[in-house]
């Protein structure tokens, strides 16, 4: 039984702010970081101490993990970071405010914008002052691989070599893994891992700074069919507010 | 050309205790964590951005990178950490005040296990209460390379592995180097990578947060032969103030 646990960052400042943030690089908010300490309290009353961190290269999951990590005294553990584990590229929906898309361009385009499986936002423009893909962190990637725009299925796609490759191989070494990651990136790896349908994977959502804990059997796959509400470390009833809360981000509610 | 920057933790809170704390892993104090952060500044106002980082398994030094890499905006780039660059191991010294153990054993004695090339202070007892021996971090270690007390000479024969085997081929690789460690294994390594012989290493002092830059030939080695307080990123009469500071210590002045 191999054992894996899913963390996405805590609120960031562009979170508050209602803002796509994609792959803009920005920071934890205070609650935030309050989030990524409490996640520590949970991963230490469950009693699961990672072996091994595996982040994006973006600072709201990294230092999440830096928290979280620091708070159970693993600050030690080896890291690997990858791109492949980035938030989804948001186009040049970077920057723009949640709500005041909604109101320009209605809310069933901006739901199928954020939600919809195989339809990415408009690409990014070199307009676009937060363009992130200039940024020197992916100047060593291959052109091709610097996504301009991307929706979930293209997320799966770009994240999934790094689940094989990266990951699996700590598993398989008896390594208790934590991937830091985003909102996305973790949703494309729930859906691999629970094959859960294109269809259904629009209405997940993941709250921010709750750990979710896989046992995996010798296939890397759930060693149980359990809800993704018996995996968190948190009270589902705590669980699903958080989570509705993200939902109703595009309203500005 | 190569390059590569040592960075020696800030203030530790045994640092400021006056204890012996070699492997024990205490945090930074709030003035470490300053230290750490005006490190960035320097590595800043140089221009000098590391592409990776390598770290001891101890949370100070580990720390002290994260702030540093923080505030150049580097959180992101790859890390690296091994127990051959962790602070030298003080063996049943551990955990003592240095001025109590000045007034027990005398000033020559105390001289001699912190400064003498040599000499190794007493082994870890299992009875001392701050034994880090027994630190999971170290679980996977073979037995025999577990330290029980160690000389500089000691550090120097474990810590080189490392540089030729982890750091030498990063910067063959053409990637700028930050090195976050310890007082000891830095002076192990500028013995090394200066030539110092050992009978002039026990005067060198490196002090707490002054990143050191050096630039290295295709053999490695110091491009130029620069006194080494030309290689630090900060005033020389500053740096000198810091270190003799650290000499100090030992009498509890």
């Amino acid at each position: 039984m191999y054992d894996l646990v899913l963390l996405r960052h805590g609120e960031s400042e562009w979170n508050k702010l209602n803002l796509f943030t994609g792959w803009y690089d920005c920071d934890l908010t205070d609650a935030g970081r309050n989030e990524a300490a409490a996640a520590a309290d949970m991963l230490d009353g469950a009693g699961i101490l990672p072996d091994v961190l595996h982040t994006s290269l973006q600072k709201r999951a990294i230092r999440t993990a830096n928290i979280a990590l620091s708070g159970i005294e693993r600050l030690w553990i080896p890291v690997r970071r990858s791109w492949r584990l980035n938030e989804r590229h948001y186009g040049d929906l970077t920057g723009a405010n949640k709500a005041e898309m909604t109101a320009k361009y209605g809310e069933e385009k901006v739901h199928i914008w954020r939600r919809s499986y195989d339809v990415p936002p408009p690409a990014i423009t070199a307009g676009n002052e937060f363009n992130p893909n200039v940024d020197v962190r992916y100047a060593d990637l291959a052109p091709e691989l610097v996504p301009s725009s991307e929706c979930l299925k293209d997320v799966v796609e770009r994240m999934l070599p790094y689940w094989f490759d990266s990951i699996v191989p700590d598993l398989g070494a008896g390594r208790k893994v934590l991937v830091v990651a985003h909102g996305n990136s973790l949703r494309a790896l729930v859906k691999h891992l629970d094959g859960i349908s294109d269809e259904d994977i629009p209405s997940l959502n993941i709250p921010t700074g709750v750990p979710l804990h896989y046992e995996l059997d010798s296939s890397f796959r759930p060693a149980q069919d359990k809800s993704i509400d018996d995996r968190y470390l948190m009270d589902a009833e705590a669980v699903r507010a958080k989570a509705e809360a993200v939902a109703k981000q595009a309203t500005g509610v």
